[in-house]
């Protein structure tokens, strides 16, 4: 069963690990959101993409909820000591990753199959692609004006309200997103921010490709990441609310009722079931909390038994 | 006294500490090798202006030869992870000096100032001049053809005769080069490799600068990197002969007849003072091998009440 799924952030590494983990090797394919890259030392630091990929190789720190697991800081500090700005914490492991990424792509070659190296490097059976090979760099507007994502996310940790969100850059989805979303038998869209995490990715071309294949009978599975009314990580709940959403999982299912054909939502948010189903989607109502590798693998095997 | 150091490599960096050691605060300035400079994982590496910063901020580290004190390797374990290239050692605190200088000349800052926001940061009072602010590539002959300079030093650990030198770029002085120069009131040529040291340095506008000095009654002194017929570090001595010179002081001494005024050998080269001085240099003969920070202090003293 040829799987793709839409993440970005924690919550949807986190489901992208448990779908490789119940899925055959190569039926899963990740389409990962870019919007939140950033370039930090004159190094592209991929976020998304690197989450995902250090949890789809074990590597994920789950203690930190960032990075590399045993990560050192020495660069940082090193570089801190030469001045360069240090709010945005690189570790040494992770260093590696983006400097390796950088000379690769400065060489000319592109950007996924130069993520796709560093990816089976570590031994990844599942192919990460980033949404688009071009730079996208989302930005919210506060009441302050635009901030870079990072210095919003990172920097202010979130604490203006934000009133507005756009996505600059070239939005073209690659060759290798366009080939996998027509070969796509199952659509997931992990329990990310419906705003930022998975917004970049549907915000050029791939919403029609996703609507196209649902029209085709494929299933298009969103999951909730909302439950009982706040994300279990991350702004998104208060940047629901603040961008005109109501902050739960029915609001989150209002986003993507032209888009998706089912919808999860965790038990806790039972009562809202209703309301969901009157908007059109198949629902499946089940423990949507990933506390562990058996929570993740149990969660993704629901959802596709769900859609199979 | 306002002294201009030519320097390259380690003996060169040793000196260096000894002059800033006994000079006041800002008498010294050090003009460094950069042909040596090469680029590796997408970032700039400067060995001969790193092995003088750490020298000069205190930090070299003299147990391994080269690199900065307490030096670990992690990033560098992981970029081998990623399948690059690690013939070529960069440590985690060293690297930091890399990145930091990639990214503040890809913003279009010139090297000169680049580098000497990372020296200042480390406390150090002396300027270490770049000898030019484009790239200048070392490369050398060897019977299987031309090699990148770092290709021969450090992945073929100088194992190949040496045919032929050139150095590829632009050899144009920086300003501040030529301002040090033309205020300079002692030159000193380093004992470093002649070839592929203080080679570059002279390769361009820098050896009718020094000349000119010379000319004008700025005593020009160079030091012997050549003791008892061999480098104490490095392959000058094979290199020497490979290219026709004479392994020794006063083989040395030859190269640099047109240029320096005064000569520094060993008290193991005693008999070869006289031949030259014959070739018309005023000479000092004393100990030159610099084992500790007393020695390099005492050398650098010895040098400059030599010529003063």
């Amino acid at each position: 069963m040829r799987v793709v799924a839409l993440v970005g952030g924690t919550g949807g590494a986190k489901l992208a690990e448990g779908l490789q983990a119940v899925l055959p090797p190569g039926d899963l394919t990740v389409i990962v959101n870019t919007g939140d890259d950033t370039e930090r030392h004159g190094l592209l630091v991929m976020p998304d993409h690197d989450a995902v990929m250090y949890m789809l190789a074990g590597r994920f720190d789950f203690e930190r909820g960032w990075g590399h697991v045993g990560e050192t800081w020495t660069v940082m500090d090193a570089l801190a000591e030469y001045g360069e700005e240090d709010w945005f914490r690189l570790g040494d492991r992770d260093l590696a990753t983006h400097i390796a990424r950088t000379a690769r792509v400065r060489e000319g070659r592109c950007l996924t199959d130069v993520v796709r190296s560093l990816q089976t490097a570590l031994g990844i059976p599942t192919p990460i692609l980033p949404m688009a090979d071009e730079p996208v760099r989302t930005q919210v507007r506060t009441d302050d004006g635009w901030l870079d994502f990072q210095e919003y996310f990172v920097h202010l940790r979130q604490g203006p309200e934000v009133r507005e969100v756009r996505f600059n850059g070239d939005l073209t989805p690659t060759p290798a997103v366009v080939g996998a979303l027509e070969a796509a038998e199952v659509i997931v869209i992990g329990p990310s921010n419906p705003i930022v995490s998975i917004g970049p990715i549907l915000a050029g071309p791939v919403a029609g490709l996703v609507a196209g294949r649902a029209r085709a009978g494929i299933p298009v599975v969103a999951i909730s990441p909302i439950v009982g009314g706040v994300a279990l990580k991350g702004p998104a709940d208060r940047m629901l609310l603040s961008l005109g959403h109501e902050s739960s999982a029915r609001g989150v299912a209002r986003i993507y009722r032209d888009l998706a054909t089912a919808f999860v939502l965790d038990t806790v948010d039972t009562d809202q079931e209703p309301d969901i189903a009157a908007l059109g989607f198949r629902t499946l109502v089940t423990d949507t909390v990933m506390a562990d590798a058996a929570g993740r693998a149990r969660l993704a095997r629901a959802v596709l038994e769900f859609v199979a």
